[in-house]
């Protein structure tokens, strides 16, 4: 009787239990702002206070980054051109906490110089890049496989700061299902054993 | 009684004429395929057959296209390059039905060889660009006011054809209304009045 009634109440309280999905519109630029205190927060609990005279506040990019630190099981990066420090710094974090990070991205951009794919590297995060002569132009994310993040951005500090940009974040299984399956697709076919120079 | 019975009639067909939103997700590059029908169709009743031996079919390209002919009052358009002569087609064939066409571009790009800008301006189609050095890097488009299309595609050839590309449509108010308002912002910005060289 006592496990009926518990099941009972869960019952009840699943609505509640069960938040709204993620439906977001970011646009940039986004004004010069800290983030320092953000990824400290998400790095552990040893925090030291950013000397920078920058503002902390809520903005697209720190609305980016607390969506890409939410990650728990994986993130899957499919992007053009990865630059920014920042967003490489997020990424790194993810992977050190345990979060099953996979990076494609394209190959006449990974070199260039300030480009983050090197230290993702170094970091042990596995990359995957195109061959061909058409670029790898997607700039998406998946978030433990229900949370998709797409839109014009590239992630560099230009495109962060400077440029007009969006970026759409959607828990929608309609939509984060075939990016998915775009992303399990690519992934196979960018396989190091398929390179062919 | 005529009357409330026609109004009663109207009110209990209403959730058949609604059709669903539109929620769809293309992915290219799109195969090489013939679009001369696509285009001549929404041209007017004067067809003749297209000689080229490309297949027609249904792939991103068409569907893309489809999706802008079916504009009846608008089109807002906000791309950072523009260069494709089909999706040009498109947009001075939906110009000339008497669809209010506006068009938000790059400075920077605007001139590259191949642009479609100039041809638009011809056709006498309004275009507004930034004058800054960062990017106005939007990819989207919205038609009527209620359909979104954005993502990774910019409207060229070679994104068409040879790149991985990513493109949203969407008819849901929560994602059309912010970027209704980002590019009536734009635009009013971007006002020729506005120009400082």
């Amino acid at each position: 009787a006592l496990a009926a009634a518990g099941a009972l109440l869960a019952l009840a309280l699943a609505p509640w239990r069960r938040r709204r999905p993620v439906r977001e519109v970011l646009f940039f630029p986004s004004p010069p702002s800290c983030i320092e205190a953000l990824l400290a927060e998400a790095a552990g609990p040893v925090r030291t206070a950013c000397p920078c005279p920058l503002p902390r506040r809520d903005c697209a990019l720190s609305r980016l980054l607390r969506r890409l630190l939410s990650a728990r099981r994986s993130l899957d990066v499919c992007v053009f051109t990865f630059s920014s420090p920042q967003l490489g710094r997020a990424v790194r974090l993810l992977h050190g906490r345990g979060v099953r990070v996979r990076v494609v991205t394209d190959s006449q951009y990974m070199a260039v110089r300030g480009s983050q794919i090197g230290f993702l590297r170094l970091a042990g995060i596995q990359v995957r890049h195109d061959q061909e002569s058409g670029y790898m132009h997607h700039k998406f994310a998946i978030v433990d496989g229900r949370m998709l993040i797409t839109g014009s951005l590239n992630w560099t500090t230009d495109a962060i700061q400077s440029n007009r940009e969006n970026v759409l974040v959607l828990e929608d299984t309609e939509f984060v299902k075939p990016f998915l399956e775009e992303f399990e697709r690519i992934w196979e076919e960018f396989n190091p054993g398929n390179y062919k120079f």
